[in-house]
């Protein structure tokens, strides 16, 4: 299993950035505290993806922040992303895997008990888990969760794989990031409050102090 | 560059498909005489397509009949697919062959005599230039170019790589199929005259009758 640090999982999306250049999106979101940057493109062409990961990859180097990308093994492999989270009905993670190699960084999306049961935790080195909190950013078919859910699912994911990394997603801010990280959360996948935040630095170096201080108390 | 056999390129979408069952529709054309197959998929998620790609690839294995997948590198790699065909939009050729390996099949789409000046002849394997004709199966942008626009761009292209295989493609069928191979095109790439023929086989025997006798006048 490859380590990852899920503590601010920045989430990237052009169709959730309110019009803002997304490499420099990811530049600030890195700057203020991001510990992983998600890119997400459902509608994008293939070619103009691409790019736009080796663009963020580039940007986020020198922070020495992961970029993964959503569902697409392709582009991570022909961008040099670090891996690539996939959902319930994208590539099978034991195929990412397969294709990838064992050093990259494979995440799932997880959004039931049932869910953690299957999951093939000897291809995947964490979990999102969701949705936690009603959000805007995606049509979700399911119910929000809770924090209440994300303890219940994470119990049987953790279970089977003690160490396995977790974070909460979807409708996750300031205001309930506390809650999520109480309830067990190793960290939060986050969208539109950073990306669509007045000042999306400094909306990450808020959350990173919530997250922290939350993981630090929890510890002690 | 890895040899590929054009004369009748079948390219299978569920979307024009009439609702059949694709993986039944790629035998019939194979049993039929289709030399290629492409598998093109513009709306599935990624791990029903892969499911898919690897029931055609099985049932297409008996034939000796290569399939490609429409863009997704990804999917080729993961199914076993035997490479790509990419548009101008999608994974660059160089790119794709990186990541395929130099006995994958990679297929470029080339519309104007400037995409096959800048067509990267030393990472693809075959050309499908077109629009030919006009058709229902795709919005295509361009007003159609007709075979003689056909054995212009081909000419460019020959001209920098005299070996380059060439299909023409869209809007052919038994009518019109001969005066493309007469314009000097290796083969057809056909979607609507075979998935939406009442015998999708029969019809494929009777395109690859048309084509291997204009081949066989052509070559006397």
């Amino acid at each position: 299993m490859t380590s990852v640090d899920l503590r601010l999982n920045a989430i990237i999306d052009p169709a959730v950035a309110g019009g803002r250049d997304i490499v420099d999106l990811a530049r600030c979101v890195a700057a203020g505290g991001a510990t992983l940057v998600q890119f997400r493109d459902k509608r994008g062409e293939t070619r103009a993806i691409v790019e736009e990961v080796r663009a963020i990859k580039a940007v986020l180097t020198p922070f020495n922040v992961p970029l993964l990308v959503n569902d697409r093994v392709d582009v991570a492999l022909a961008a040099g992303a670090d891996g690539v989270h996939v959902g319930q009905a994208d590539m099978a993670a034991i195929d990412a895997r397969r294709l990838l190699g064992a050093t990259a960084i494979i995440g799932l999306s997880i959004s039931s008990t049932a869910e953690a049961e299957a999951a093939p935790i000897e291809s995947i080195d964490y979990a999102g888990i969701g949705n936690v909190y009603a959000t805007a950013s995606k049509q979700l078919p399911n119910p929000p969760i809770g924090p209440e859910g994300f303890a219940r699912i994470a119990a049987v994911l953790r279970r089977r794989a003690p160490a396995m990394p977790a974070c909460g997603i979807a409708g996750i801010n300031a205001d309930n990031a506390g809650a999520v990280i109480a309830h067990g959360a190793d960290g939060v996948a986050v969208i539109s409050a950073l990306s669509l935040a007045p000042d999306p630095a400094a909306a990450a170096r808020i959350l990173r102090g919530i997250i922290d201080g939350m993981l630090a108390k929890r510890g002690a």
